[in-house]
This record gives structure tokens, sequence and C-alpha cells, in this order.
């Protein structure tokens, strides 16, 4: 009996998995683990795997398959998986191998000397660099709308967060664009009137990796499937099977790595409770990118901010660090949700985060479009940030523009999901809290348990089961909206 | 003008090195970093990658690009580049692809198995996955030996050793049999009317890491191209451009962590001086296992246990531990050189340590040439335990043939390498010390330089230059032999 074309998809596709998860674990150890002078070795590597994951979901036999196997009789995981698999091929499909290369070694070269450049504010070497990283990129985005039909931005965006489009990402950013500025100004205003308590540091590395463990362990993050580490930036990685987070320690403030390490935590139970009789397989993989952020912004700002979880979060801080006036619970909650405009989008208060993000998004699209150039980024980004948070960075590129990898790495599109998933987890927390009324008591009782299972059943275990659109449809009952975001955002600054 | 079969050659195996690049950091990543539960997954991403290589290097195009290659014009590096090529394609060539992935996922289960079955004295459960990769090896040796003309066990020694035969070892190992058992016993006579100043811990494991790191710094480790970590076994991993060493730390005795940290940075100082020009071809790798334990014996044995090098050493314990008398040179150097047969290999000293690699030798011979079963492997241990150091093994089973983790992983001809790498340590000081005749003075002094140079010009800067028997030559003016090994134990021992 021969196998049948989905099997053969099926076992090609369990074998780029195998081989990605080197990719993932190299890309960990890149940021957490790697000296110096393995930069050069490292990126040729993982470049070389790049091209070789390419080749192989471009393999000229794989169209056929793909077309007899939708022929076949499949279960309604299967067809899911059939669709995934497609997408992945038409992804790649859509490039060739040399740009796929071009673009790793690019994205290294630019991303390594970065990490210097930013420090030195040395916009002009970073822009040698970077002229190259988007000149592959906007040949990418135009390869991708040849093979998509979609506009070349759009290709790019669809990349993180399948089937988005600008205009869409328009519509909701239009929304948000038309309250936020007022409400900003008004819990300013309100806040302008409160005292703040100032943590008294230095609060030691040890303490706060001691902190951020615990805190992890409570939110049921599986130590036996996964790390905490450091690199300059805290981000989720390894492979479901195996999870690294990364977080980063100042000595003066243990907000940063605290609530950072909620975050990734986030991103961590979503890649932990993924379907695992499907892992392997495409339909395992998680929806996408703000799907995703959905997740982190769930812990970090829908439970970790909320005035529950800052409850329980007060005697923790007073056991790591010596109890201070600080840590008493209304003190702590005032702390974490004083909103302050500033230049850092990784240091931004959730109020004023999605402005950082419509910075971005606005110039990243008319770079893509080819309607400002890499040189044009300083200024484009001084004027938007006057306009959207009153603030300059004139000459100040590395706490302006140079502030972020994403761009130096190629990843244009990425930023609108950071902004799309404060949305859906505020989406999430209000179909939670139609379905379990006490949610916000049992939140303060340390009882976290229906809100992991809400999004175990509806998120985590579905994978890509679902179409983006569908699985927050059925999650929530509704379309993607910024209602419950701002209510969230209302609720939680104007109370 | 097309390219040449050399240059295509060439190619394809810098296609390999970047590819197993990334293996290589897996692995070290697997021992030193990676939580249980990631184990399967990472178990199947190596055997994907394995097999992977393997299909690389045995595209049958190859055979004529090899064939062709030898009728170019090509330099002396170039013609030594295109025998390591050749070798590899035949040794990869030697086995079907399914073979490789069996034995790496069979490898990989009972070592995995083994971490815990060791320490709970398990043989039972061993026994049921080593029968498994027992019978996977006898298959690759039966399958080596028909491709080279080789015994089965040597065709297996030849992976580690090329063009070493086992009635070579036979013959050295025969010599250092004659004089070994007579030297142990003379010298404990002698040591036991010596006293011995034990050292007084705790050493916190803190302490012991900063301890290590400064004897690296000392010795030359590039901190910029590699790293120090831990894992329950020892090893020196990662890629020439990144050297990953592990330790392990136990807090009532130092010894073993800064030996074998000493031990590993030899074996990293190797990595790290390879023909940087080379590097990514197989002329710039490592000549062979037993010139590789050369160096780390060096470092370890014949520097790390000189007189000179403890003056040096005894300084600084008192610094990183406070001042205590053990700690005082001539006591110290006593300590390091104590002899005392016991059951443990990587515990041993250096006069008992010959032992306990020909009670292995004999046996791995015997399993792979079919004439002993994995089931008597318990019996032969203890029979050659009792015969070469008077010590019993019956159902100690952790501490005896179950305590490396050599042949769980199916690296049967590894063994022999550890005694034939201190024979030509021996070789290569006496060969220093008639360049250098200052040497020992120079040490003392702790100018490491004439040592250094010697080793980067004879034999790090050399990758596979030469076969190992010209590079032995070149390097000490004489073929393999024992006799500085054994006149550098009696004069270490005796004197």
């Amino acid at each position: 009996m021969g196998a049948t074309s989905y099997q053969a998809l099926s076992q090609t596709w369990a074998r780029i998995y195998r081989l990605a998860h080197l990719h993932s674990i190299a890309a960990w150890d890149s940021a957490a683990m790697m000296p110096p002078k393995g930069s050069e070795a490292r990126a040729a590597a993982m470049a070389e795997m790049q091209a070789l994951l390419h080749r192989m979901s471009t393999e000229p036999q794989l169209q056929g398959l793909i077309d007899a196997a939708q022929g076949e009789s499949l279960d309604a995981w299967q067809t899911a998986n059939l669709r995934e698999i497609g997408r992945d091929w038409r992804l790649s499909n859509a490039l060739p191998e040399a740009l796929v290369q071009a673009q790793s070694l690019a994205g290294a070269r630019c991303e390594h000397a970065w990490r210097t450049q930013r420090h030195a504010n040395d916009w002009p070497g970073f822009l040698e660099n970077f002229r190259e990283v988007l000149r592959l990129s906007r040949e990418e985005a135009q390869r991708r709308a040849d093979a998509s039909g979609l506009a070349p931005y759009d290709a790019l965006l669809d990349k993180f967060e399948p089937a988005m489009t600008s205009a869409e990402v328009d519509r909701l950013f239009g929304e948000v664009q038309q309250w936020l500025p007022g409400l900003v100004q008004e819990v300013r205003e309100r806040q302008s009137r409160e005292t703040i308590v100032s943590p008294q540091g230095p609060f030691p590395k040890q303490a706060q990796r001691a902190l951020s463990l615990e805190v992890m362990q409570r939110l049921g993050f599986d130590f036996e499937a996964g790390r905490l580490d450091e690199s300059a930036h805290p981000f989720s990685g390894g492979v479901p099977e195996d999870t690294r987070l990364t977080t980063r320690y100042r000595e003066d403030n243990f907000v940063q790595s605290l609530m950072g390490t909620i975050h990734e935590t986030g991103h961590a139970r979503y890649e932990q409770n993924l379907p695992r009789a499907w892992l392997g397989q495409p339909v395992a993989q998680a929806r996408s990118m703000a799907i995703h952020e959905s997740q982190s912004l769930s812990f970090e700002m829908q439970l970790g901010m909320s005035p529950g979880f800052v409850g329980l979060l007060a005697p923790l801080l007073s056991a790591h660090f010596g109890a201070q006036p600080a840590f008493e619970p209304h003190a702590l909650h005032r702390l974490l949700t004083r909103v302050e405009p500033g230049l850092i989008r990784v240091d931004a208060d959730e109020l004023t985060y999605p402005a950082h993000v419509i910075v971005r998004y606005r110039i990243e699209r008319a770079l893509i479009a080819g309607e400002a150039q890499a040189e044009d980024v300083p200024t484009l980004w001084d004027e938007a940030m006057q306009s959207l948070l009153g603030l300059s960075t004139r000459g100040n590129f590395k706490d302006g523009c140079m502030q972020d990898t994403h761009w130096s790495d190629g990843a244009f599109g990425y930023f609108p999901c950071y902004t799309l998933g404060a949305m859906y987890a505020a989406q999430w927390f209000a179909a939670m809290r139609r379905a379990v009324p006490d949610l916000d008591a049992r939140i303060a009782n340390a009882d976290f348990a229906p809100m992991f299972d809400w999004l175990r059943e509806q998120i985590w275990s579905q994978g890509c089961r679902w179409t983006t659109a569908e699985l927050v449809r059925r999650a929530s009952g509704e379309v993607p909206n910024t209602r419950h975001y701002r209510r969230h955002l209302e609720a939680r600054y104007l109370n």
C-alpha cells in the first residue's frame, strides 16, 4: 500500500520541523550564550540552514503532492494541517533561495553591528548595513506581492499575521487614534495629583532572578520543558518541547525584568501547550504573531497589572527584596499603571505603547512602498514621535529609530502585531469574564485556573486548527475590534 | 570558466561544516543547558541532522569529483585537504543512512536513560538499550571493515585515530603493561611513608568557578571565542570559532574541577588555534582523538602537575579559598601526584589511568569481535579490574561498567586514544625540552609562551596538514613510542 500524498507532505514537514529545531536553539544561543567571536560562523551556519529549509519546502514535487492531497480523505485536523502546509509552501515558493540566504546574512550582519552601533548612537554606521537589509526586504515584499496578489507591505504583514491587511490595520489603529490621545491626556491629568512611592534599590540580580523563577512557577511555566536566561533583548524562543525565555536585570529597577518575565511566560505557556498530538506539523504551530502577543499581554497586562494580581505580587516583592512602602499593594499598583510618554517602546506603559507601534507601522509601510528611504527614517521618526507623544528624538538615534532589533533583522510587518495582540487580549478577557463571572475574585485569590483553562481550551490547544478570524470568532464570539481594548483601558486607568 | 572538481568538493564540505556547527552547538546544549523534557525532540532533531550530513557526504557525484580532483593542480594544503575529504567520504559511504539514523537515535536513548540508570545501579535496565547500541555498532564495524579491508574493531578505531591498528595498540599497551605494574607498586610503597595534608572544604561553587576562569585565562583560553559551563560529564565541545568547555563542581573537592578545567582548556586551545585560513575545510580539523588528548594531557598532566606549575597554583588557591596548609606547594604537589588505585576512570591518578583504559580496550574489542556479549560485560569488567588494579566491582555496576558514557553512545574504539594521548604528550614535552632547555624554569616563572608556541607551531596550526604518523615524526623526530611516557612517569613519581 503506497503512502498518500498527504502522508508524504506530512513527512516532509516533520523533517523540516526537526531541522528547524536546531535553528531555533542556535538562535537562542546566539542571543543568550554565544561569545562575540562566534557570531560570524554562527551567521553562516544559520544562513545555510535557512537556505536548506527553504530548499526542502520548495522541492518541485511538492506542488503536485499538495494538489493531490486536496482530493484525499482527511479529517478536520488533517485538513487544517494541509491548509497550513500549503500556506508554508506558498510563503517559501515566493522567494528564491539566493534571496533567503542573502537576507539571513545581511540581517545577521546588521543586527550584530547594531549591538554596538546603538550604544554609540552611530546612525551613519548603521545606515550602511540597513540600506542593504531594506533593499532585500523590498525585493522580498515585491516577490511576495507578485506571488500572492497582495500589496507589497501587506504581503510582509501576512507572514506574521495571516490574512491581516493594512486596510484592516488602518481601520483598527484609526479607531485607537480617535480615543487614545484624549484618554492619555485625561489619565495624565488625574495621575498628576497622585503620589508615587518609588521603590528603593538596589535590587540584586540574584534576588530578581529568584523572584522571576517564583513568578514563572506560579504562572504554570514548566521548568522541565524550558529555561530562563539573560539576553540584551528579552524574548521567548526555543521549541515547544523546550521553551527558552530570556530577561535582563537592572539592579536599580526590578519592574522591567519582572513584568518582562511575566510577558515572556505568556508566550511560553502558549508554546508549551500547543496541541501535543500534532507537534511537528504546521497545524500545531502558534496561530500568528498577534495571537502570540495576545498571550504575553494576557499575562503581563490583563492579569499582571490587575489589582488582584498586584495584591499577590506585593508580598512576593517583600520576601525577595525586603519590605518597603513601595511594595504596599495600592502603591505598587499605582507604580505599575503610571502613564508617562517616553522614548523607548519596550519601557512604555500600557497606555502609550500603541503610539510607539503606530510610529513604526507608518514608517515601515512607507519604507516598503518606496515612499521613504533608509536615510529618511530619523526625520520621520522624530516627526511621528512629536505628533503622537510630543517627544523629540532629533540626533538621538539610539533612543529613537535605532532602539529596536526588528528592522535590522528585516522583520518589516511585525510591529502592528503588538497592538493587535493587546486588542485581542482585551477581547479574550471580556469573553473569559462572561464565562467565569467571578474571574477577578479568583485571580485575587491566586486561583488562575479559570484563566489558564480558558486560554488552553480556546487558544493554546487549537494551534492552527482555525484561521485567525475563525479562532477569534470562536473564542470571543466577535470579530476583531477595539471596543474591549478601550473599555479595559478606561476601566483600569479612569477608575 | 568552470569551477574545478576540487572547488566543488571544497564547497560541499564547507556546507557540511556550516550545518555541523548547529549539530555541535545542539550537542553542547543537550549536555549543559537542556531541560529533561526537551530530550526526545532534540534526539530526533540531531538524528535528522546526522542523516542529512551523511546524505550530503554520500551524494553519488562526489566519487567522480574526488577522482577528477586527484588530477588537478593543487598546492600542499589543498592536497592534504583533498586527502581528508576523501577520508571523510569513505567513512560516510561505508554506512547506509538508515544505520546512521538508527545509531543516533539508539545512542541518544541509551545515553539519556543511562543518566538515571547509572545512579540507580540499574544494569538490567541499561542492558536493554545497550544491546541495541552494540548490535548497531557491530553492524557499523562490519560495514566499515568491508569497505576498508580492516578488521572490524580496527575499522572503528580508525574513525577516531586514523591509521591506528589494534596490532599497534597491542604493541604499545603491551610495553606499558610490562613496566607499569612494577612502577605503581614501587611508587605506592614510597608514598606510603608520605603524609598527605588534606584540603579542608567546603569549597564554594562560585569560588571554584572563579578559580577555573582565572586558570583558563592564564592558560590562554580566548573567552571572546568560548565559554565555561557545567555538565554532568565534562567535555570540550562547540566549534573552533566558539569552544564550549564544561566542568562540574563538588563542594567537598576542588581538585577534580580544577584539573578537569585545565584538561579541557588543552582541548580548547587546540580547537581555538586550528589553521584559521582553512577553517570550514576538513584539513583544518584536529588531527585525531589521540592527538587531541595529547593536548589536554599536555595541559593537565605534563604542565598542570609539574612542580613549577603547582608552585603557581598554590597562591591562587589561597586567594580563592583562603590560605590553608594543604595549599603549600610541596603539600599540594604531593596531593596531586598521590597514586591510589580506584574504581573510577575520570578520578584516576596519572599512574593508574592506563589500567582503566586497558580494561575498556580489551572488553570493547571482544564485544565488537563477537567474542563477548553485552550481558558478559560486568563479569569481564570485574575480572579485568581485579587483575589490573586488584579491585572488585561485583554487583557495583555504577562504579564499574556503567561509569562511562562512551559505550552508551556507541563510541567503541575511542578509549585507547586516552593512553595514546598520554604517550604523545610525553613525546611532545621531551621534544620541547630539547628545543627549549630551560622550559621548566620558565614554566615555574609563569612563562608558558615557549610551550604554547611549540604546540601552536608543531600541532595546533597543522590541523590535518599531515597524517598522524607524519605529524608525530615532524614534531618529535620519532615514531610513536612509550619511552618518554615511561621516563616522564619515573621522573615524576620516583624522584
